[in-house]
């Protein structure tokens, strides 16, 4: 990463020459960085004068809207080389960001290669496989020797997104075999790679989700995977560093998901309009969702009029009960998450999450107790084993809640993430104090004070 | 991934040789967790009808726990054979498990290098770079043609974890240069490979903390990176399929800890004893904590008794100011966590969130009003607009307080994950219910009912 003092003196220098030999020396994440923090005319300057493939390297680092800014800046023969010379799965994705109308303009521009490679990834719905692999990978006939291929390999476009692997096909671009560089190597020069390669296929469909293509390769510690279609043919790979990526934004999701953000990540600096987007739909949801449960205790006012500490008492244990359910319902969404459980493990768990809960439940019914006769005025004193009991009974419900709605969930193939902690800690507060006050009336309809 | 009914036939054929095959072909990560599902003394025979290659391979797959249980069962020489050949970084970790006297006994019958690799890596504190590197890479003298190089690594073990990077060393063993395995392909044989490797290093100190080491790799999209010891000396290489695992359980961590979960990740399987014990110390924290909270309330029970409502109302906006506090906990924690942001940009994050909680507060605070109007019976009214006025408060204390947090945390080089949901929410409870309550009381005396 570029230190603020490297910037400020690359700035500084009204010397662009200086700024230029700078720039092309850099690492390009590093370059792309420096620029996206530039203002819009600099960034236009700065990029102009990047040498050709350190611009190509660059442009693939940027943001979409700066890329976009860039699009419309440059000269459209520039803007052409920079969008023919990237890697497919890149121009899918910058595609996506910009206008109907731009895209068009440029997949006309495209070399008919590149345009069919384009077009066969954004067939392909996002958040798939299909969409998310390159078309760049080294294909390799059955007859070849070790020799052939590894001259082939050498032979091979710089372009390729690895080297590593080779994928070796039949005459129907039927996928057959996986060779990598490392068996290539150390293998005998005239052995035919049928005899080297191996035939145990670890490959993804084009519809497979982005997240089991990264936990397949995750499992069998994998740098790339081939994409088949339908018919097993060879249509692109699935490359390590995309799996990073898709790892870290899952986990994101998912993260974010159980906070009540909506609809894919949210960056930290993100405007405060998308903020809003994001968040606001998930607080009236749950505020609309509390007009329930607070309508649950509008009716029992005259009973809190009479036994005051009851308002003391409710926020303690709708709090703890909430912590409770959001505790299980995590470590069951990121278990479901990073592939670890699955829905049928649902009663294993949940025999697990009920045998912890018998000591969690009465530990914190104890406390309960014990601080509801400390606040209660004497006469209210008897009022402290119905909150303990209620306290004691919410911790059941709240695990298996925590436990059994993201694995109904995960079972009707929905994001089990969806149960968000704001939205499972309102249906408990609803049921905890329900079951609470009702309990109250009961006692003092048989108890009149 | 092993089919139940793969698993069936496998285990109901008494006949050993057809499970041998069985077990020979497939990758050593199924096998694995076929073995892991046996009973433990089906385990060992399946374990014992290994190949011994395959058996290598496959008891790096094994949880620490089994990895023990075969340790014991195991005649001490097998068990030789399986830890020498290990990773040493797998190795590593191995030992980390096992009690003293058994590593002990295990480390004096390592061959001396394997020795030295384990000793070294166990040298490093847990969760930095040193710990989780290997030191299994490929190293090569300066003066070295691409020629030379490539048929070094011909030659090279075949035990290095990748071969895809060769690392060049002064006599010193001073790390000078990196050269990929492609760079060298691509480049002409009787080139000194001083002229293609570059000197752009990227590399990790030993003492870096794991999630940093992931962090660069992602960043730079690597597949492996160096490590070296404060004199530069180069001592290990991180490869890909450990960063992926850190970048895991790191999200799983954070996430976790988010919902108060204590002390590394909780796997969803694990015993009702660890989930006790991961969980319940957040559960009596939270308690405790609201032991403050609800004492600020205790005093009011006289108002509430006069005005119950209030006990309708106060849940609902302690809900939803801690779900909008959450949402900027969350946002901002997942944010330093995948290093998108930086404690220097605390005030850029927090004018962007306070921007979007006037929105949110406005709509909120309205929506509170109305819902109170609902609730109140007709002499209690006037209470709408304090509870409007304090969930419009409460939105702009609850942004800054789920930003601020966990900012401060990072600048102390504190976890910032360690403000927890939980805790963010029992704050902004008390925050919230002694400005309502004080501002409530305020109004009864000085417009008495």
């Amino acid at each position: 990463m570029l230190t603020q003092e490297v910037r400020n003196t690359l700035f500084d220098v009204a010397d662009l020459n200086q700024l230029k030999s700078g720039l092309n020396r850099l690492p390009a994440v590093d370059v792309g960085e420096f620029i996206t923090d530039l203002s819009p005319e600099r960034r236009a300057i700065a990029f102009r004068i990047l040498r050709k493939d350190q611009a190509i390297s660059v442009f693939e680092y940027l943001p979409p809207e700066i890329q976009e800014e860039l699009i419309n800046a440059l000269h459209d023969s520039q803007v052409f080389q920079i969008v023919e010379a990237m890697r497919p799965d890149d121009r899918a994705e910058l595609f996506d960001e910009l206008p109907a109308i731009v895209v068009k303009r440029l997949l006309q521009q495209l070399s008919t290669a590149e345009r069919r490679a384009t077009a066969t990834i954004l067939g392909y719905p996002e958040g798939t496989a299909g969409r998310v692999m390159t078309t760049e990978y080294v294909q390799l006939r059955q007859g070849l020797t070790v020799e052939q291929a590894i001259e082939k390999i050498r032979q091979a476009d710089q372009d390729k997104e690895t080297i590593y692997y080779a994928y070796v096909t039949d005459d129907n671009r039927k996928l057959m075999r996986v060779v990598s560089l490392r068996q290539l190597l150390f293998a005998q020069p005239d052995t035919l790679i049928r005899d080297v390669a191996s035939d145990r296929l670890i490959q993804a469909r084009t519809e497979m989700p982005q997240e089991e293509v990264a936990q397949l390769m995750k499992r069998y510690d994998l740098l790339a995977v081939p994409v088949v279609d339908r018919e097993d043919r060879l249509v692109g790979i699935v490359t390590i560093d995309d799996v990073v990526d898709i790892l870290e934004e899952e986990a994101t999701e998912d993260i974010q998901k159980l906070a009540g953000v909506s609809g894919g990540d949210e960056a930290a600096l993100s405007s405060p309009l998308v903020t809003m987007r994001k968040r606001l739909p998930w607080l009236v949801g749950v505020m609309g969702l509390y007009i329930g449960a607070a309508s649950a205790i509008a009716p029992f006012q005259k009973v809190i009029a009479l036994v005051p500490v009851l308002a003391v008492i409710m926020p303690i244990f709708s709090n703890t009960g909430g912590t409770v359910g959001i505790q299980a319902l995590t470590v069951t969404i990121r278990g479901l998450g990073v592939g670890e459980v699955t829905p049928k493990d649902t009663l294993k768990i949940l025999r697990k999450e009920i045998l912890a809960a018998c000591g969690t439940s009465l530990s914190l019914g104890l406390t309960m107790i014990g601080l509801s006769l400390i606040w209660a005025p004497p006469k209210d004193r008897w009022v402290a084993f119905a909150a303990g009991l209620v306290m004691a009974i919410n911790v059941f419900v709240a695990v298996t809640l925590g436990t059994l709605l993201p694995m109904a969930m995960k079972r009707l193939k929905l994001d089990p993430a969806m149960i968000s902690g704001p939205l499972l800690t309102t249906m408990l507060d609803a049921i905890g104090f329900i079951i609470f006050l009702s309990l109250i009336s009961l006692a003092l309809k048989v108890f009149p004070i």
